[in-house]
């Protein structure tokens, strides 16, 4: 049986869509009173894990499930062995630095050396702050990581930022995009490897955006 | 001004109950409406840091806030260099290995070696797996815990137990306690040793949960 792990939040709603296309229907998951963590699709040939979004590439790593759809933030910060298939297009957003809009920082070049750099995707943070060859202290945080800058913690932080108003609510502007992210159809290198095209038909529909193989629909 | 690190979540109402014993109102945080992150004591003397868990012991340990409220889960999981003044005494709560309730295990060390744990405590998981000389592989996970061992990923997991209902729904079973957790009160350790009584007020008026200096009060 395919398992497929789909991430809990934002991406839910247009993962789900993307699977009901290439045959499999997941839409149980977004029923508000679900609270099952593992649900069967209509026809019951697959199962969906709804897990946390840092969790979905462990699960996929691990051959739990041979599909995911994760977002390319996390892809980039946890460095999983997993094969990329698709990018989904949907869940854009970018990893960014921001600053206090009265800092007078403009590039994160500008930022002092030794500085505090507050973020929860640290390896990213990391690697980009290497690559420009900036040396600054990384606070790692779990969430709300504004509130950094704003208490005096950090000079900066590195984090997502999609229509950019938490940055504003909390005065705050980004000076530096690292990457841009989008939602990803990932899958376990092995079981690909192993497919006798079943997992094969469904990457290639959900690639599609339309059922390609007529004979997977339930 | 005083900043204390509050955590959202199950912790937060009994601690803002316990501060305003203190002297420090910040029943705001509790208002459904409330989406501030910082919140000022109703008597203007003080102001709360809404965060996380997990970032409670680094706000205290950079010196942004001088106390903060935090479970003792939370802190033997980081290591941070903070100050641990009072025991709370709520949010109880016990660190657990546990397994299926079919897998035949009694104690931890029956566990097969090489075996698979999954937690989101892996600092604590590793100290109590080094203590038995039983050489396990940790796989972090950030939530939902339980889905390890039910979709094969992990043999045992790793996590809080409060009253043990989740376990009981997922068909798992304790087997072996790692320690005890309730709430405690920290301190920023510089903060302390420079404070000219006003932070040993509040400890010491937490610590007797009443009223100790009544001209702390608002």
């Amino acid at each position: 049986m395919i398992t497929v792990a789909l991430a809990k939040g934002a991406l839910l709603k247009d993962s789900v869509s993307r699977f009901a296309k290439a045959g499999l229907d997941f839409s149980t998951v977004l029923e508000s009173e679900n609270r099952q963590l593992m649900v069967p699709s209509l026809c019951g040939r697959a199962k969906a894990l709804l897990v946390r979004n840092g969790d979905v590439p462990v699960y996929v790593a691990y051959g739990q499930a041979q599909l995911g759809v994760v977002g390319f933030d996390v892809l980039r910060e946890q460095q999983m062995p997993v094969a990329h298939l698709v990018d989904l297009g949907f869940g854009d957003c970018h990893m960014a630095v921001a600053v206090k809009q009265n800092s007078g920082y403009l590039k994160a070049i500008d930022l002092p050396p030794h500085c505090r750099v507050a973020s929860k995707f640290t390896h990213c943070a990391r690697t980009f702050f290497n690559e420009i060859d900036l040396p600054v202290e990384l606070v790692h945080l779990t969430g709300s990581v504004e509130l950094g800058p704003i208490t005096g913690m950090a000079e900066a932080i590195v984090d997502l930022v999609a229509s950019g108003r938490t940055l504003r609510d909390n005065g705050l502007v980004a000076i530096e995009e690292l990457f841009y992210s989008t939602a990803r159809l990932v899958g376990n290198p092995l079981a690909l490897r192993l497919d006798r095209g079943e997992l094969q038909g469904i990457v290639e529909s959900i690639r599609a955006n339309r059922p390609v193989l007529p004979e997977l629909f339930c």
